[in-house]
Protein backbone atom coordinates (compact mmCIF):
# COMPACT_ATOMS: atom_id res chain seq x y z
CA UNK A 1 0.00 0.00 0.00
CA UNK A 2 1.54 3.45 -0.93
CA UNK A 3 0.67 6.31 0.89
CA UNK A 4 0.57 9.88 0.43
CA UNK A 5 0.32 11.82 3.90
CA UNK A 6 -0.29 15.48 3.62
CA UNK A 7 0.15 17.74 6.40
CA UNK A 8 -1.62 21.03 5.85
CA UNK A 9 -0.27 24.31 5.93
CA UNK A 10 -0.61 27.39 3.91
CA UNK A 11 3.50 28.22 4.66
CA UNK A 12 4.65 25.32 4.90
CA UNK A 13 2.81 21.95 3.69
CA UNK A 14 4.52 18.36 4.32
CA UNK A 15 4.10 16.24 1.98
CA UNK A 16 5.26 12.48 2.41
CA UNK A 17 5.04 9.40 0.80
CA UNK A 18 5.61 5.91 2.00
CA UNK A 19 5.09 2.44 0.58
CA UNK A 20 3.70 -0.05 3.08
CA UNK A 21 4.30 -3.89 2.72
CA UNK A 22 2.21 -6.59 3.99
CA UNK A 23 4.54 -7.04 7.24
CA UNK A 24 3.61 -3.51 8.22
CA UNK A 25 7.41 -2.60 6.99
CA UNK A 26 7.25 1.11 5.72
CA UNK A 27 9.75 2.21 3.28
CA UNK A 28 10.07 5.75 2.62
CA UNK A 29 8.95 6.71 -0.90
CA UNK A 30 9.31 10.43 -1.00
CA UNK A 31 9.20 13.58 1.18
CA UNK A 32 9.24 17.17 0.81
CA UNK A 33 7.49 20.15 2.00
CA UNK A 34 6.09 23.10 -0.50
CA UNK A 35 5.74 26.51 1.06
CA UNK A 36 4.34 29.93 -0.74
CA UNK A 37 5.36 33.06 0.27
CA UNK A 38 3.16 35.51 2.75
CA UNK A 39 3.92 38.28 -0.42
CA UNK A 40 1.43 36.25 -2.68
CA UNK A 41 -2.23 36.68 -2.54
CA UNK A 42 -4.50 33.58 -0.70
CA UNK A 43 -5.30 32.58 -3.87
CA UNK A 44 -1.48 32.32 -5.49
CA UNK A 45 -0.85 30.51 -2.34
CA UNK A 46 -3.20 27.81 -2.48
CA UNK A 47 -2.34 27.87 -6.52
CA UNK A 48 0.96 27.21 -5.56
CA UNK A 49 0.25 24.51 -2.81
CA UNK A 50 -2.43 22.87 -5.50
CA UNK A 51 -0.13 22.36 -8.55
CA UNK A 52 2.56 20.91 -6.42
CA UNK A 53 -0.20 18.04 -4.94
CA UNK A 54 -1.29 17.63 -8.44
CA UNK A 55 2.45 16.72 -9.69
CA UNK A 56 2.52 14.11 -6.45
CA UNK A 57 -0.48 12.92 -7.16
CA UNK A 58 0.75 11.73 -10.80
CA UNK A 59 4.73 11.35 -9.91
CA UNK A 60 4.09 8.61 -6.77
CA UNK A 61 0.34 7.57 -7.85
CA UNK A 62 -0.64 6.56 -3.87
CA UNK A 63 -3.24 4.10 -3.66
CA UNK A 64 -4.88 6.50 -0.91
CA UNK A 65 -3.87 10.09 0.65
CA UNK A 66 -4.49 10.56 4.30
CA UNK A 67 -4.58 14.14 5.83
CA UNK A 68 -4.67 15.52 9.19
CA UNK A 69 -7.69 16.14 10.39
CA UNK A 70 -8.48 20.16 10.94
CA UNK A 71 -10.64 21.27 13.96
CA UNK A 72 -12.03 24.48 14.19
CA UNK A 73 -10.77 24.59 18.43
CA UNK A 74 -6.89 24.60 17.02
CA UNK A 75 -4.90 27.48 16.64
CA UNK A 76 -7.72 30.20 15.54
CA UNK A 77 -4.73 32.49 13.75
CA UNK A 78 -3.90 29.69 11.19
CA UNK A 79 -7.15 27.25 10.79
CA UNK A 80 -8.51 29.02 8.24
CA UNK A 81 -5.36 28.75 5.25
CA UNK A 82 -5.02 25.05 7.30
CA UNK A 83 -8.97 24.49 6.03
CA UNK A 84 -8.42 25.86 2.70
CA UNK A 85 -5.67 23.82 1.94
CA UNK A 86 -6.89 20.81 3.30
CA UNK A 87 -9.43 21.91 0.91
CA UNK A 88 -7.68 21.99 -2.00
CA UNK A 89 -5.45 18.98 -1.67
CA UNK A 90 -8.76 16.57 -0.85
CA UNK A 91 -10.04 17.94 -4.43
CA UNK A 92 -6.79 17.15 -5.84
CA UNK A 93 -7.03 13.67 -4.93
CA UNK A 94 -10.92 13.58 -5.57
CA UNK A 95 -10.15 14.39 -8.96
CA UNK A 96 -8.42 11.27 -9.59
CA UNK A 97 -10.54 8.94 -7.58
CA UNK A 98 -8.24 8.46 -5.13
CA UNK A 99 -9.52 7.88 -2.29
CA UNK A 100 -8.82 10.46 0.96
CA UNK A 101 -8.79 9.21 4.46
CA UNK A 102 -8.29 11.67 7.73
CA UNK A 103 -6.51 11.45 11.05
CA UNK A 104 -6.18 13.47 13.94
CA UNK A 105 -2.76 14.42 15.52
CA UNK A 106 -3.13 12.29 18.59
CA UNK A 107 -4.48 9.22 16.19
CA UNK A 108 -1.29 9.67 14.48
CA UNK A 109 1.36 10.27 17.42
CA UNK A 110 -0.39 7.11 18.98
CA UNK A 111 0.03 5.05 16.13
CA UNK A 112 3.15 6.12 15.34
CA UNK A 113 4.73 6.13 19.03
CA UNK A 114 2.33 4.31 21.87
CA UNK A 115 1.38 8.03 23.23
CA UNK A 116 -1.25 10.05 21.56
CA UNK A 117 0.31 13.17 23.27
CA UNK A 118 3.96 12.45 22.37
CA UNK A 119 6.07 15.55 21.23
CA UNK A 120 7.59 16.36 17.95
CA UNK A 121 10.89 14.92 18.84
CA UNK A 122 9.42 11.58 19.91
CA UNK A 123 7.30 11.25 16.45
CA UNK A 124 10.45 12.29 14.37
CA UNK A 125 12.34 9.49 16.20
CA UNK A 126 9.55 7.03 15.57
CA UNK A 127 9.72 7.74 12.39
CA UNK A 128 13.17 7.70 11.53
CA UNK A 129 13.11 4.40 13.20
CA UNK A 130 10.62 3.08 11.44
CA UNK A 131 11.52 3.72 7.96
CA UNK A 132 15.14 2.18 8.58
CA UNK A 133 16.84 6.00 8.08
CA UNK A 134 20.04 6.30 9.43
CA UNK A 135 19.22 10.49 10.30
CA UNK A 136 15.87 12.32 10.78
CA UNK A 137 14.09 12.85 7.11
CA UNK A 138 14.29 16.44 5.97
CA UNK A 139 13.17 18.62 6.00
CA UNK A 140 12.01 18.19 9.50
CA UNK A 141 8.82 19.49 9.63
CA UNK A 142 7.93 17.25 6.43
CA UNK A 143 8.13 14.16 9.28
CA UNK A 144 4.34 14.52 10.30
CA UNK A 145 3.54 14.21 6.95
CA UNK A 146 5.57 10.43 7.20
CA UNK A 147 3.98 9.73 10.38
CA UNK A 148 0.51 10.73 9.14
CA UNK A 149 1.18 8.33 5.59
CA UNK A 150 2.17 5.28 8.54
CA UNK A 151 -0.34 5.81 10.67
CA UNK A 152 -2.78 5.59 8.08
CA UNK A 153 -1.22 2.31 6.69
CA UNK A 154 -1.36 0.72 9.97
CA UNK A 155 -4.49 1.84 11.26
CA UNK A 156 -6.35 0.44 8.14
CA UNK A 157 -4.80 -2.12 8.64
CA UNK A 158 -7.83 -4.80 7.41
CA UNK A 159 -6.58 -4.26 4.16
CA UNK A 160 -3.14 -6.46 4.87
CA UNK A 161 -2.87 -10.30 4.75
CA UNK A 162 -3.50 -11.61 8.02
CA UNK A 163 -2.20 -14.92 9.59
CA UNK A 164 1.47 -13.77 8.49
CA UNK A 165 4.08 -16.43 9.82
CA UNK A 166 7.49 -14.48 10.99
CA UNK A 167 6.91 -11.03 13.19
CA UNK A 168 8.96 -8.54 12.46
CA UNK A 169 10.49 -5.35 14.14
CA UNK A 170 8.23 -2.88 12.65
CA UNK A 171 5.32 -5.44 13.45
CA UNK A 172 6.96 -5.83 17.16
CA UNK A 173 6.73 -1.65 17.40
CA UNK A 174 3.34 -1.60 16.13
CA UNK A 175 1.74 -3.86 18.33
CA UNK A 176 3.24 -2.46 21.22
CA UNK A 177 1.69 1.49 19.55
CA UNK A 178 -1.45 -0.25 19.38
CA UNK A 179 -1.28 -1.75 22.76
CA UNK A 180 -0.60 1.44 23.90
CA UNK A 181 -2.80 3.62 21.74
CA UNK A 182 -5.96 1.63 23.21
CA UNK A 183 -5.92 3.09 26.68
CA UNK A 184 -4.67 6.31 25.42
CA UNK A 185 -7.54 8.78 25.66
CA UNK A 186 -8.01 10.86 22.29
CA UNK A 187 -9.51 14.17 23.54
CA UNK A 188 -10.16 15.43 19.50
CA UNK A 189 -12.13 13.24 18.19
CA UNK A 190 -14.87 10.27 18.38
CA UNK A 191 -15.03 7.36 16.64
CA UNK A 192 -13.45 6.44 13.34
CA UNK A 193 -11.62 8.54 11.13
CA UNK A 194 -12.85 6.73 7.61
CA UNK A 195 -15.26 8.82 6.78
CA UNK B 1 -17.40 44.50 -14.82
CA UNK B 2 -18.92 41.03 -14.80
CA UNK B 3 -18.87 39.66 -11.32
CA UNK B 4 -18.72 36.06 -9.81
CA UNK B 5 -20.02 36.29 -6.23
CA UNK B 6 -19.69 32.99 -4.26
CA UNK B 7 -21.01 32.55 -0.85
CA UNK B 8 -19.57 29.18 0.35
CA UNK B 9 -20.98 26.59 1.71
CA UNK B 10 -20.80 22.81 1.84
CA UNK B 11 -24.61 21.68 1.88
CA UNK B 12 -25.45 24.76 -0.56
CA UNK B 13 -23.00 26.87 -2.05
CA UNK B 14 -24.81 30.15 -3.81
CA UNK B 15 -23.53 31.46 -7.22
CA UNK B 16 -24.41 34.84 -8.67
CA UNK B 17 -23.49 36.47 -12.27
CA UNK B 18 -23.42 40.10 -12.01
CA UNK B 19 -22.49 42.59 -14.85
CA UNK B 20 -22.39 46.04 -13.31
CA UNK B 21 -22.45 49.05 -15.74
CA UNK B 22 -20.18 52.16 -15.27
CA UNK B 23 -23.66 53.58 -14.23
CA UNK B 24 -23.56 51.34 -11.83
CA UNK B 25 -26.08 50.02 -12.89
CA UNK B 26 -25.87 46.26 -12.06
CA UNK B 27 -27.92 43.47 -14.31
CA UNK B 28 -28.38 39.97 -14.02
CA UNK B 29 -26.76 37.32 -15.87
CA UNK B 30 -26.66 33.98 -13.61
CA UNK B 31 -27.71 32.62 -10.37
CA UNK B 32 -27.84 29.20 -8.94
CA UNK B 33 -26.95 26.96 -6.11
CA UNK B 34 -25.09 23.95 -6.09
CA UNK B 35 -25.22 21.63 -3.45
CA UNK B 36 -23.83 18.45 -1.99
CA UNK B 37 -25.32 15.36 0.08
CA UNK B 38 -24.43 14.84 3.08
CA UNK B 39 -24.36 11.25 2.00
CA UNK B 40 -20.96 11.55 0.07
CA UNK B 41 -17.61 11.79 1.58
CA UNK B 42 -16.09 15.29 2.11
CA UNK B 43 -14.01 15.11 -0.70
CA UNK B 44 -16.67 14.04 -3.06
CA UNK B 45 -19.03 16.50 -2.10
CA UNK B 46 -15.87 19.18 -2.72
CA UNK B 47 -15.50 17.24 -5.95
CA UNK B 48 -19.20 18.25 -6.87
CA UNK B 49 -18.54 21.85 -5.94
CA UNK B 50 -15.16 22.58 -7.59
CA UNK B 51 -16.79 20.62 -10.68
CA UNK B 52 -19.75 23.96 -10.86
CA UNK B 53 -17.55 26.31 -10.25
CA UNK B 54 -15.44 25.43 -13.20
CA UNK B 55 -18.21 24.87 -14.97
CA UNK B 56 -19.76 28.79 -14.23
CA UNK B 57 -15.58 30.53 -14.69
CA UNK B 58 -15.43 28.70 -17.97
CA UNK B 59 -19.09 29.58 -18.98
CA UNK B 60 -19.64 33.20 -17.81
CA UNK B 61 -15.84 34.24 -18.01
CA UNK B 62 -16.59 37.04 -14.85
CA UNK B 63 -13.41 39.56 -14.53
CA UNK B 64 -13.11 38.73 -10.36
CA UNK B 65 -14.54 36.37 -8.32
CA UNK B 66 -15.92 37.84 -5.14
CA UNK B 67 -16.37 35.26 -2.17
CA UNK B 68 -17.36 35.74 1.34
CA UNK B 69 -14.07 36.58 3.78
CA UNK B 70 -14.72 33.72 6.24
CA UNK B 71 -13.84 33.81 10.08
CA UNK B 72 -12.59 31.29 12.52
CA UNK B 73 -14.98 33.18 15.14
CA UNK B 74 -18.23 32.15 12.71
CA UNK B 75 -20.42 29.18 13.30
CA UNK B 76 -18.08 26.53 14.46
CA UNK B 77 -20.04 23.58 13.27
CA UNK B 78 -19.82 24.88 9.66
CA UNK B 79 -16.79 27.16 9.33
CA UNK B 80 -14.23 24.40 8.64
CA UNK B 81 -16.59 22.98 5.25
CA UNK B 82 -16.59 26.50 4.10
CA UNK B 83 -13.02 27.31 4.72
CA UNK B 84 -12.49 24.11 2.84
CA UNK B 85 -14.88 25.42 -0.34
CA UNK B 86 -13.94 28.39 -0.23
CA UNK B 87 -9.80 27.15 -0.67
CA UNK B 88 -11.24 24.93 -3.45
CA UNK B 89 -12.83 28.37 -5.21
CA UNK B 90 -10.37 30.18 -4.82
CA UNK B 91 -7.83 28.23 -6.53
CA UNK B 92 -10.54 27.04 -9.49
CA UNK B 93 -10.38 31.60 -9.92
CA UNK B 94 -6.49 31.65 -9.87
CA UNK B 95 -5.96 28.53 -11.95
CA UNK B 96 -7.61 30.67 -14.81
CA UNK B 97 -5.64 34.33 -13.79
CA UNK B 98 -8.89 35.51 -12.85
CA UNK B 99 -8.26 37.64 -9.49
CA UNK B 100 -10.29 37.05 -6.05
CA UNK B 101 -11.42 39.53 -3.94
CA UNK B 102 -13.02 38.88 -0.20
CA UNK B 103 -15.39 41.12 1.63
CA UNK B 104 -17.03 40.24 4.69
CA UNK B 105 -21.11 39.90 5.71
CA UNK B 106 -21.22 43.58 7.00
CA UNK B 107 -19.36 44.84 4.39
CA UNK B 108 -21.60 43.55 1.83
CA UNK B 109 -24.87 44.26 3.60
CA UNK B 110 -23.56 47.65 4.03
CA UNK B 111 -22.78 48.12 0.44
CA UNK B 112 -26.51 46.66 -0.44
CA UNK B 113 -28.58 48.24 2.42
CA UNK B 114 -26.81 51.22 3.83
CA UNK B 115 -27.05 49.00 7.07
CA UNK B 116 -23.99 46.07 8.25
CA UNK B 117 -26.55 44.83 9.87
CA UNK B 118 -29.30 44.31 7.70
CA UNK B 119 -31.23 40.94 7.68
CA UNK B 120 -31.84 38.52 5.03
CA UNK B 121 -35.19 39.80 4.10
CA UNK B 122 -33.64 43.19 3.64
CA UNK B 123 -30.80 41.80 1.75
CA UNK B 124 -32.94 40.22 -0.92
CA UNK B 125 -35.20 42.90 -1.38
CA UNK B 126 -32.73 45.27 -2.10
CA UNK B 127 -30.71 43.03 -4.70
CA UNK B 128 -34.20 42.02 -5.88
CA UNK B 129 -34.54 46.39 -6.91
CA UNK B 130 -31.41 46.51 -7.88
CA UNK B 131 -31.02 43.96 -10.33
CA UNK B 132 -34.71 45.56 -11.01
CA UNK B 133 -36.44 42.03 -11.10
CA UNK B 134 -40.16 41.49 -11.12
CA UNK B 135 -39.47 38.93 -7.74
CA UNK B 136 -36.54 37.69 -5.45
CA UNK B 137 -34.05 35.72 -7.47
CA UNK B 138 -34.75 32.20 -7.12
CA UNK B 139 -32.92 29.88 -5.46
CA UNK B 140 -33.69 32.28 -2.92
CA UNK B 141 -30.32 31.79 -0.80
CA UNK B 142 -28.18 32.44 -3.51
CA UNK B 143 -29.48 36.13 -3.07
CA UNK B 144 -26.03 36.85 -0.78
CA UNK B 145 -24.18 35.40 -3.75
CA UNK B 146 -26.09 38.19 -6.34
CA UNK B 147 -25.37 41.05 -3.12
CA UNK B 148 -21.84 39.74 -2.86
CA UNK B 149 -20.87 40.42 -7.06
CA UNK B 150 -22.86 43.70 -6.80
CA UNK B 151 -21.15 44.81 -3.46
CA UNK B 152 -17.87 43.71 -4.77
CA UNK B 153 -18.24 45.91 -8.54
CA UNK B 154 -19.32 48.86 -5.85
CA UNK B 155 -16.65 48.84 -3.46
CA UNK B 156 -13.88 48.27 -6.06
CA UNK B 157 -15.01 51.41 -8.06
CA UNK B 158 -12.28 52.89 -8.86
CA UNK B 159 -12.01 50.91 -11.89
CA UNK B 160 -15.71 52.92 -13.23
CA UNK B 161 -15.46 56.06 -15.36
CA UNK B 162 -15.87 59.00 -13.09
CA UNK B 163 -17.73 62.37 -13.62
CA UNK B 164 -20.58 60.47 -15.30
CA UNK B 165 -23.62 63.24 -15.92
CA UNK B 166 -26.92 61.79 -15.15
CA UNK B 167 -27.55 59.80 -11.95
CA UNK B 168 -29.80 56.75 -12.11
CA UNK B 169 -31.66 55.77 -9.51
CA UNK B 170 -29.15 52.65 -8.77
CA UNK B 171 -26.53 55.31 -8.61
CA UNK B 172 -28.70 57.20 -6.00
CA UNK B 173 -29.28 53.97 -4.12
CA UNK B 174 -25.29 53.02 -4.24
CA UNK B 175 -24.38 56.50 -2.83
CA UNK B 176 -26.99 56.46 0.11
CA UNK B 177 -25.78 53.10 0.89
CA UNK B 178 -22.25 54.31 0.64
CA UNK B 179 -22.53 57.12 2.35
CA UNK B 180 -24.54 55.10 5.40
CA UNK B 181 -21.96 52.78 5.01
CA UNK B 182 -19.18 54.83 6.21
CA UNK B 183 -20.83 55.08 9.86
CA UNK B 184 -21.42 51.75 10.10
CA UNK B 185 -18.86 49.58 12.30
CA UNK B 186 -17.32 46.72 10.98
CA UNK B 187 -17.10 44.58 13.54
CA UNK B 188 -15.97 41.44 11.40
CA UNK B 189 -12.33 42.73 10.09
CA UNK B 190 -10.33 45.66 9.27
CA UNK B 191 -9.60 47.45 6.42
CA UNK B 192 -9.14 47.08 2.72
CA UNK B 193 -11.12 43.44 1.18
CA UNK B 194 -8.50 43.31 -1.49
CA UNK B 195 -5.52 41.17 -0.29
Amino acid sequence: MRVLGVDPGLTRCGLGVVDVAASRQATLVGVGVVGSSHELSLEARLLVIAEAVDQWLDAFKPDVLAIERVFAQTNLSTVMGVAQVSGVVMVAAARRGIPVAMHTPSEVKAAVTGNGRADKAHVTAMVTRLLRLDEPPRPADAADALALAIAHAWRSGASFASGSQSTTAAQQLWREAERKSKVTKNKEAPGATWH
